[in-house]
Parts: structure tokens; C-alpha cells; sequence
């Protein structure tokens, strides 16, 4: 059944109403008629079975499902060279991703502009409709590191940083006992500086390998969701 | 240092015949010069610390790496749209596979030409030198899924197909003890007929799961095979 993300203020009572392109879509596109069915999402776990009518939706009934991964996953995700953000974002919603915090690192390319965060949150609405999520993954405007992982120092999560050299302990031997919020910071081609790894070390980040070989930038944010859903899942 | 993949036939006791387009590619684009050095390996596990001279290269000695899984992992992939196993054959060369079957299924198009073939055979090259591994995989041509079950029937190795809607137990499940050889077939867009999972079923493989949400057919193989890797390498 077509699923559908609206504003949670689209929601009035047991009705939703719909923005124009949305109509548009349900009838020209998805080729829906008045009585057929829906699933509307408010992209923050609610989620109904509606039927189309001339106003909008009619709220037939609230669905009960939660496909969401019970621990919370926040990547920190240095910005890779090109549209390499946009094929991860899809990935990563898929598999459950809560937050992405996308950054900017001594060695990445200068902040993109807004039109590619506009895309990103595009690509993870229509990522978390096909995967069937009921929660909408938060993309972050493009941040320094440095910003981002001050943010995070005084917060009581696990907090990892990937290195493709370093000797450190994988990633999976962290997973065993999941904790309920986990930060993963992983970098750009050229990896981390000394000095980034250093003062996330600094900020509560543990070094984590993710295997022997070397992993793509646009590979590694995949596998540590891979990883971390699984033994969330199992 | 750059790594090159040559045909173990190149390579007369502690000289290496370069081919034009290596030699020119090692000279022009990566710009040694002679005397720099280089790492050579056959593809099949023999990696050599190279110097280039005016013949080719000369060995200076043989490496002692291994960053190969210890289990082998063969891949089935019912052939995704497009471009689609383009980028999952660079994923999951970097992630370790063995060897990946592309098949055709009752829902995926026709076989692809053989100019695909070839195509794919050199980004798993790509990728290998890219990801520092000592064994490039093996991409068999495209078969028919039921030939490619039918061949490994007879064959002691595990043998699962991931199903989409299954309430199948996690693929992860079955990794505490990870076996020598794993297979692991893969569905497309679409997923798998009724009579496709049950003649796998007669061939020995089991249903699992990879999670609750849905992942498109470039997503799950990477899903997969970070996984098998993780749990090979913790």
C-alpha cells in the first residue's frame, strides 16, 4: 500500500488534508480514487490508514507498527567528494538511521549549499516511505567537526570514531551490549587528521576499526549501519 | 603506495613484464619514475614489493599481508536495474566477497550483454587495489538462478536466501560460528517468487531476514556482507 509522509499539522481530527502535490501524486501519479486506501506517516512514529476523499484523507484507523531500531543511531558523516552523500542517506534511512550530522573536516571540500540539504532531507523522506520506517531520519545543515562533536561532549552516549589504519578494536566487539545512543563519526576519503582524532578522543569518542581493508567513504557509513542494525535486530 | 593487479603469467622468476597500458599508466598517471617502487599482486593471494626499471619491474621482495576473510563468501544477486551491481560489486569487494553470481530471476530483465561482464570484472579489480586485498573476487557470468542453486546443491557450504517479508530468523543469527564457505542469495527489487525460495529450499538454502525494513536490492548485498566481514574480523 502507497505510504505517504505529511506534516504532523496536516492531521485535523480524522481528517488529513493534503498539499496540492501531494493530491496531485495519490491521483496522477499513484493512480488513486476516492475510496481507495493509504498509509500516511507524520514522520515522528504515527501512522494511519486513511482513505482518499474529495477534502483529502479520512483516518480510518491508527496502525500499530514500529519497525524502528530501539537504539538510536547518530552518524557524523564527513562530507564525500560529489553527490556521495546521496546514495548514504538512502542506505543508511533504510537501514534506521536516527540523525545524520553531516561535516565539514580538514580534509573535506568547503560546505556545500543549501539546495544539497534540501535534497538530502527529499532522498530521506522517500527512503524511509520505501523502507517503511514510521520515523523520518533528521538530516543537520552541514557543520565544522569540531562544532559537532563539542556539541555531543556532554552527553551520555557511546561514542565511536572509524579510523582505516588505525589497530583499533572493530566496531563489532562494541555492539554486543547495545547502548540506547550511539554516535559514529566516520570520515572523508583522506580519513581523519591526528589532531581531529585527538580531540574527539578529547570529547569521549573511542577509536574503532571497521576491518582490514580499506572502505570507500561512501561504504563505511553503510557498514556501521549494517553492523549496528543487525546486532540491534538479531 | 599504488598497488597493481597483474596476470600471474606476467611475472618470470624476479622480473615482471608490465603491459603497455601498465606501463604507461604507472608512468604517466601514478608518474613513478625508474627506481620508485610499487606493490604487485597476481589477484590470487602473491603480493610483491616492486622497482620499476626500464623491463618492467624487478621484485624486491615478497609481502607477507593477508587482509582476506577467513570465510569465503559467495554472493547470488538477482541483477538490479541499471547501473545497480556497479556499485554493489565495489561495495562488497571492498567488504571481502569471494565470488558473486549475478542472476537472472522471474522478475529481473533479460541477461545483460557481455560488455557488463567486463565492465564489472574491472571495477572488482578497482576496488581490490583500492581496498589493499589480496584476492580479487570471481564475477561468473550472469546464469539463471535455478542453474547457479542447481551447481552448488551437491556442495557442504551454508546456504541462505534473504527474503524481504519473511519472518525468517536474522541472517546475523547464523554468524556466532561462521562457517568456511557461506552462501548467500539476493533478491531484486521485486524480491523472489513462492517457487524460486522453495526450489532453494530443495537446493538446501534457508530463509533469513535482514531486518525489519525494506532494503532496495543494492542496499542488502552490502548489508550482507558487512555483516559476514564483521563478524569474521571481531
Amino acid at each position: 500500500m502507497y505510504r505517504l509522509v505529511i506534516n504532523p499539522q496536516q492531521k485535523e481530527e480524522n481528517q488529513i488534508k493534503l498539499t496540492d502535490s501531494q493530491a496531485h501524486y495519490l491521483r496522477r501519479v499513484v493512480r488513486l480514487s476516492d475510496g481507495d486506501g493509504f498509509i500516511a506517516l507524520d514522520g515522528e512514529g504515527e501512522c494511519w490508514q486513511v482513505r482518499l476523499n474529495p477534502d483529502g484523507g479520512e483516518i480510518i484507523a491508527s496502525i500499530k507498527e514500529n519497525k524502528e531500531l530501539s537504539t538510536k543511531v547518530y552518524l557524523i558523516i564527513a562530507l564525500p567528494k560529489g553527490n556521495g552523500l546521496d546514495d548514504v542517506i538512502r542506505c543508511v534511512t533504510e537501514l534506521g538511521v536516527a540523525e545524520i550530522f553531516p561535516v565539514t573536516t580538514a580534509r573535506t571540500l568547503p560546505k556545500p549549499n543549501d539546495h544539497k540539504l534540501q535534497r538530502w532531507r527529499k532522498i530521506a523522506v522517500e527512503a524511509s516511505e520505501q523502507s517503511e520506517r514510521q520515523v523520518i531520519p533528521i538530516i543537520h545543515p552541514p557543520q565544522c567537526f569540531d562544532q559537532v562533536i563539542n556539541d555531543l561532549k556532554s552527553l551520555d552516549y557511546s561514542k565511536y570514531i572509524a579510523s582505516a589504519r588505525a589497530s583499533a578494536p572493530h566496531l563489532i566487539t562494541y555492539l554486543a551490549d547495545l547502548p540506547a545512543k550511539i554516535v559514529v563519526a566516520i570520515g572523508c576519503e583522506g580519513g581523519w587528521s591526528d589532531d581531529e582524532v585527538r580531540r574527539a578522543h578529547d570529547c569521549g569518542f573511542q577509536e574503532i576499526s571497521l576491518g582490514k581493508r580499506i572502505l570507500r567513504a561512501v561504504t563505511a557509513p553503510i557498514t556501521v549501519m549494517s553492523l549496528i542494525a543487525g546486532m540491534n535486530e538479531k
